[in-house]
């Protein structure tokens, strides 16, 4: 897991953000030349696949800055700090969609952009789906809209771009594996 | 497709990399409030799914200083300044792994992280491979190692975390999908 490491020479720090961070760390390499990395530090993320008991994906449609778009995702979040990911997975379900879930399970966890970041996405699947009737609201600066939809509309919605995201892009291809899988 | 749209007001560059950039931008949200969000500006990349005539996948492994440790991807790389995603994935083909392709197809398009990123990684898939003689090497300070792997193990290299990024994850499940497709 070392294979070809890079050596840190000196790194340093030049932002320090609510969300991420960025340095930029002069490396050794395996040649013995050296070069430069531009990183960034991020807390890690949980998001969840959650369908509803008539079959449908629950899914939310926000703004994304950086996009200067709103795209449609499965329920996501950031881990506070010292949160276990199982934990922000439930709260950020109930947060962004007002549902509980009776079953939580761990399917994969991945990092999203290992060229430049340390974000590691923890991916769920939530079953046994219950609306909390006084749940907790979002995020004060967070606006979403829930959406309830099919696995085919779902499909549909990757090709309009509307889903446009690695990681609900992973989530319906999930499902569409999970489905077929059952067939065979 | 501005749904919830934040308003910029005003944008700060915090740094211009050779590859990232940094922006802080103060922001009117759709309630009136202001809010700040950390953005992070990246040229995009591609990634591509090949297959050996015998039915391996190419992959490479390589350091991601990021992450402090060496993991196993589908080989990739960023766009160059107007460069076409097509050609970058045809040169980080033959770069990486001294392959050719007769033939390269567009699967999907999908943001890594669109909370904090701009980062778009276009994957395609790449078929007819052949060995180029003359292969132009890797970058400089790029040092890579080429695997060969069925799909059995791939899936294998997911469960060890091995394979530990996003784009990689969703070939595996691609291939996976295209196989049980046949079967159905």
């Amino acid at each position: 897991m070392k294979k070809f490491e890079e050596k840190t020479i000196s790194n340093n720090v030049l932002f320090e953000g609510k969300i991420i961070s960025l340095q930029v760390e002069d490396v050794e390499l395996p040649n013995g030349k050296t070069s430069k990395r531009e990183i960034i530090k991020h807390p890690g993320a949980v998001c969840v696949i959650a369908k509803t008991e008539d079959n449908k994906l629950i899914m939310v449609e926000q703004y994304r800055k950086a996009l200067e778009r709103s795209i449609v995702e499965i329920p996501a979040g950031k881990l506070e700090p010292g949160e276990m990911p199982e934990v922000t997975a439930e709260r950020e379900l109930e947060e962004e969609t007002g549902y509980g879930c009776s079953e939580l399970t761990h399917l994969i966890s991945f990092y999203t952009s290992p060229g430049f970041a340390d974000e590691l996405v923890h991916v769920y699947k939530a079953e046994g789906l219950y609306k909390i009737e006084d749940a907790h609201d979002t995020d004060e600066d967070e606006f979403v809209e829930l959406l309830e939809v099919t696995l085919e509309e779902a499909e549909e919605m990757v090709l309009d771009q509307r889903i446009y995201d690695a990681k609900t892009a992973y989530a319906v291809q999930y499902l569409r594996l999970e489905q077929l899988r059952k067939l065979t």
